[in-house]
């Protein structure tokens, strides 16, 4: 328990640097009246969008948490509000942070470039770091107190103690799907809306505070982007050292050296968090491009953590990294054939090996996303020159790209699976996921820093401060937008590998629970191929209402700026001010009756094709089908996931490299196209794309629940 | 052999027709010598397009038919020429009718809607009985010969007989793939490029006759709209017929039904010949509309078709439906397990049942498809009035609707597949995709007749002719639009049901090859998921490459046509005649130039899968990944593909809808987005998303061949 100890104690040092260095925001100064006006309208937006989420994903959970405590007992129950309140409240904090230091960083990016890159980075380092230390701090506790106070012989590898990680895993996602999709349409509904009523139809500049939208739009990055993205990113990492540490006692099962292999996901976790404070502080311009910058906070947190790792590993295993692990059960799982099943045992060095990968396989998705999205390259070079004959032609090209760039990270995650699991079968797949999500606190921060920049423009528009200083944030903005497309390819590309794992525990369950039953999970098995199918559908309809969302409430965002500009002819003049709290809400409600829907699709859809399936061809083809539920829904959603995020961003960069002087520059003909394609891809990027990694997630998670339930009550 | 020679005879009756018919469209009057020059042109382009399209593949066609003969031998080869030629030729003459008769459907049109409506449908019912005509020929007299002269004791289950199917419909997938990219490559590069110079920037209507492009535009629906998808369809006809036959031989074995079993499907593609000619006849329309009109005819042939099919089951099964078949071996394939192997033995009422199903499969996915893409529902409607908000709110709803689109099939084909599977195992399945595809005569005659409309309308404008003729012609072609997506929906739901019958056979050839090999499939067998995934990856790839040659040749259209204004004043003024060949010349360079690389990555993608994951993790897991990728390409081709064919139709019909007198007409703001999401529909519908269902027979038909190659070879 020393390990775990050590990992809790990393997670709090981790919530230490989140208060510190609020202070030192806080610390900051906040601009003259103007701009505290509009921070403060901002906050009070935010604020109130946040609470009314909440309440009633509140309802939703309390109903959840009774099911979970119905069929699940107490623990499990602890363990879902744990997780669900957690991730409330680090989307919370997050974007309580970021509504501050919007207006900081816009009154520091007077002084110098610097300047307002330090602040709006410091922001998200701290959503950041709470992202990874909260999280942290859920998992590590719970199972602290579950192995010392629970369990036969406190043995880690007890169903109780897997039961309560999968439904703390559960309330993580749960909340997280309900934020990141609700928030995602907040910011695109208010986005898109504000865009098409004020630049198309009124003709009046980005973020001019003429228009009634204006405070939602900023209100929606905040939400959205900061604190839908969080809940996100807590679930992810929750999720993936949670399946990790319940793969190894499924598949390690009981022996010397099980309790320190499953503590090892939390210390390597620890160990990042310490390596992404000192990244933190290497994030400096130094005369280099501001990515550049970022990028140097990112290597220094990865190649220390590499370092850190190793040390980690040898300490776990008592300084030996050559014995055998895991030699006495099927490392690649229950039901293997000759080939999988030849990997029996792996030693420390073979995890260490696999973590490596891990770390690879981000560098590689943030160099191939960066690719993809940076102003640099061909692909949105190609957008830019596509869109000078016209509308039409930038679409058709954005569309190509989005659909080109899931080439890449496919191979990437490919090569990965093979590698790890050459190395160390299903366990050494779950240790590269576990090594990619120890780096979520440096990741995340450089996806925070930006919807504080992009306030920090709006708010320097509206407070009419000098040009430069909205050059300067814009400057900041366009790495954003990057940074931004990589955390999310990160997230997904984590998923493929931890649905990987989750299925593989979703089979050790299978057998655990209901011995005597013989489920084919063979592609010749019919149900097998329609569970694939199933699951293949899900990212689709579920982009589908994301899609639709957008559409739907930005709409009613242009009919109440049209309603407001003409019942107020004095707004448009310049004379009165809009009733920015009218549209605000209007957005909140639009949300918040939109996200319901499509984030219960997930949670339902493996409980309803199980029964139907069931009922037609009996209990062990419905399980089958399940079983392959789970896997067409990453099978597909890493697609869908990644060309909308990859795609929107490029669309979005496309813009902003015409808006730079190129291909004729703001008001051209081909920047008008530009604009198009950019709103296009708004909901890609920012709605359904992102939301696709929670959703994947859940749908695994209440799978091992209905198992659990099943079995609990007798099937 | 007697119910084969029926068959054969049927086929007959097809190309009898089609003379007839011939000879009936080409007896009416081609109009005054205007429109016969214009006609002329389009006849020209079309024809070297073709021409040089087929040299192209022709060489391609060489080298693969010298390999073929290598590995496989001289009937396999010939097989292989069979199948490439006849598929050529289908497409050779469909093209050839289309192009004679779209000038003489713009005279009748002069005359009254009726007799346009006549000219134009016969014209594609001339190219639908060929498709299926000649397609049952093919299969049909290469079966008689081969089993009459080769194979031990004639058995139809031996390995020439299968392999010499196999190849049969290696030779029509390849030419199809090659066809309907490089077609849709042309067509809509034409398309294009042709409304963004003249429609955009020059403000000329559409089919101007000053717009030197718009001769290729005509010429792009009869090499891509006609002859591509007469090439595509005839494929999926003969892999649909000969993979159930194949998995006959495989499944059932030798016994005494077997013969007329693997007859069955030719005989029922033969009666449905006969239904589908009499539904031609009742395509009238009655004062009704012209969808209507169309339904009478596709609904004749169906109910019909399904009264014909039981005959045709009765009598090959000598007149008892309810005597156990293939009860000595698992109808479900090998390596089953308790679960799927339940199903070992069927009766000819099963199988019969099948074949409704399959007829229910073809009407539901007609209707659905009416549903996303007909101007009377919802999915359009709502198009048009996210049109009203600009380009990009048009977009968002239009990849919205594309995205829901999918959901409606899948399910359908979800319920299809469990339904046969419970009554006849994966023989079931087989059949119903036979009688899909029976219906193929008709479903083809409906489509072939959009480009015919498309031209006559063409012609018109170019001719100079009375503007009501122009109208009578715009609502033949919308209906066009509607039956075009019904094609491309219909073909790939029977692309998902053969798919899994074509897994069915690799896993039976594998066995047959490879006694020793223990071939794990199963779901936790990582090397499934690689293959899965690297499957899932190509419908994507494929689809960028399709988007991106679209955008590339389309921007070289526009560049041309910009320099014929330039250097030739007199062409805006109408005083002098542009260069229309020098257009059509371009996009045929381009659009051979565009097609090879993306049709070579089905041929090539299983090979190199096959031998890397061997490599790395031997044979047995090659083996593994490369059938797991056989469905990963189903599992994702199958959204991917619905979800651009009905959004790029539903885009069209949204603009049609509007350019109706909705939202403002034509001029409006809302139309020229909606012109927008057109333009952005194209290259969706007709270039990337029907191109993925011969991609998908031919990564299956690859993996078959190469299976018998490594036997072969000895591995």
């Amino acid at each position: 328990m020393r390990i775990v100890e050590l990992a809790i104690a990393c997670g709090l040092l981790a919530v230490l640097y989140g208060i510190v260095t609020s202070f030192q925001v806080l610390r900051q100064p906040a601009g003259n009246q103007r701009m505290q006006d509009i921070a403060a309208a901002i906050q009070e937006g935010a604020r109130a969008y946040l609470a009314r989420q909440y309440t009633t994903i509140g309802v939703v959970g309390l109903v959840v948490v009774a099911l979970v405590f119905y069929f699940l007992g107490t623990v499990s129950a602890v363990g879902f509000l744990i997780g669900a309140i957690l991730s409330g409240l680090t989307g919370f904090i997050g974007m309580n942070i970021s509504v501050k230091a919007n207006v900081r960083t816009a009154e520091a990016a007077r002084g110098s470039l610097q300047g307002g890159l330090t602040t709006a980075f410091r922001s998200g380092a701290i959503t950041g770091m709470l992202v990874a230390g909260l999280g942290l701090l859920a998992i590590s506790c719970f199972f602290w107190y579950l192995v010392s106070t629970h369990g036969a012989n406190h043995a880690p590898t007890d169903r109780i103690v897997i039961n309560g990680l999968v439904a703390l895993s559960f309330g993580a996602s749960l909340i997280s799907i309900f934020a990141r999709l609700g928030g995602g349409i907040f910011t695109k509904a208010a986005d898109v809306g504000a865009d098409l009523v004020g630049k198309v139809e009124a003709g009046i500049p980005e973020d001019d505070p003429r228009n009634p939208a204006v405070i939602a739009d900023n209100v929606g990055d905040n939400v959205g982007d900061c604190a839908g993205m969080a809940a996100d990113l807590f679930e992810t990492y929750v999720v993936t050292l949670g399946v990790t540490m319940v793969s190894i006692a499924l598949f390690v099962g009981n022996g010397v050296n099980t309790l320190a292999l499953m503590s090892l996901p939390l210390l390597v976790g620890g160990v990042c968090i310490v390596t992404s404070i000192i990244g933190t502080f290497a994030v400096r311009l130094g005369g280099g491009s501001i990515m550049g910058a970022l990028y140097k906070g990112f290597w220094t947190s990865a190649v220390l953590g590499a370092v850190a790792i190793f040390f980690a590993t040898r300490y776990a295993l008592d300084g030996d990294l050559t014995q055998q692990l895991g030699g006495h059960l099927a490392a690649a799982g229950p039901g293997t054939s000759p080939q999988t099943a030849s990997h029996t045992a792996f030693t420390g060095m073979d995890i260490f090996y696999c973590m490596l990968i891990g770390l690879a396989v981000t560098a590689a998705l943030v160099w191939i996303t960066e690719y993809y999205t940076g102003t640099n390259y061909r692909p949105v070079k190609s957008i830019a020159k596509a869109s000078v004959t016209g509308h039409g032609t930038n679409v058709i090209q954005g569309l190509a790209i989005s659909l080109e760039s899931t080439a890449a990270p496919t191979i990437v995650i490919v090569v990965a699976v093979i590698a790890a699991f050459q190395l160390a079968g299903v366990i050494g797949i779950a240790f590269a996921a576990t090594a990619m999500l120890a780096l979520a606190g440096m990741v995340v921060a450089l996806d925070a820093y930006g919807p504080v920049t992009d306030n920090a423009g709006g708010i320097a528009e509206m407070a009419g401060l000098d040009h430069e200083v909205r050059v300067k944030t814009d400057a900041l903005d366009a790495v954003g937008n990057t940074t931004k497309a990589v955390t999310k390819g990160y997230a997904i590309g984590s998923a493929a590998l931890a649905a990987l794992v989750l299925f593989g525990a979703y089979t050790a369950d299978l057998k655990e629970f209901f011995p005597a039953l013989i489920v084919d999970f063979s592609l010749s098995n019919p149900y097998v191929i329609v569970g694939l199918l199933l699951g293949a559908l899900l990212p689709f309809s579920f982009g589908a209402f994301g899609m639709t969302a957008v559409g739907r409430a930005a709409g009613a965002v242009v009919e109440d700026v049209r309603d407001q500009f003409r019942s107020n002819p004095g707004i448009m003049e310049g004379t009165s001010r809009p009733n920015y709290a009218r549209t605000v809400d209007l957005v909140t409600k639009a949300a918040i009756k939109e996200m319901i829907i499509p984030s219960l699709l997930p949670v339902l859809a493996p409980v309803v094709v199980y029964f139907a399936i069931r009922a037609v061809a009996g209990q062990a083809n419905g399980f089958a089908s399940l079983g392959a539920l789970l896997l067409g829904v990453i099978v597909s959603g890493l697609f869908v996931a990644i060309s909308m995020t990859s795609g929107g961003g490029a669309w979005d960069n496309a813009k902003k490299y015409i808006e730079d002087g190129n291909h004729g520059g703001k008001g051209s003909e081909a920047h008008k196209a530009a604009v198009t394609g950019d709103t296009v891809g708004d909901p890609y990027k920012d709605t359904a794309g992102p939301a696709v990694n929670p959703m994947i997630k859940i749908t695994n998670i209440v799978a091992l629940l209905l198992l659990a339930a099943l079995a609990a009550h007798g099937g």
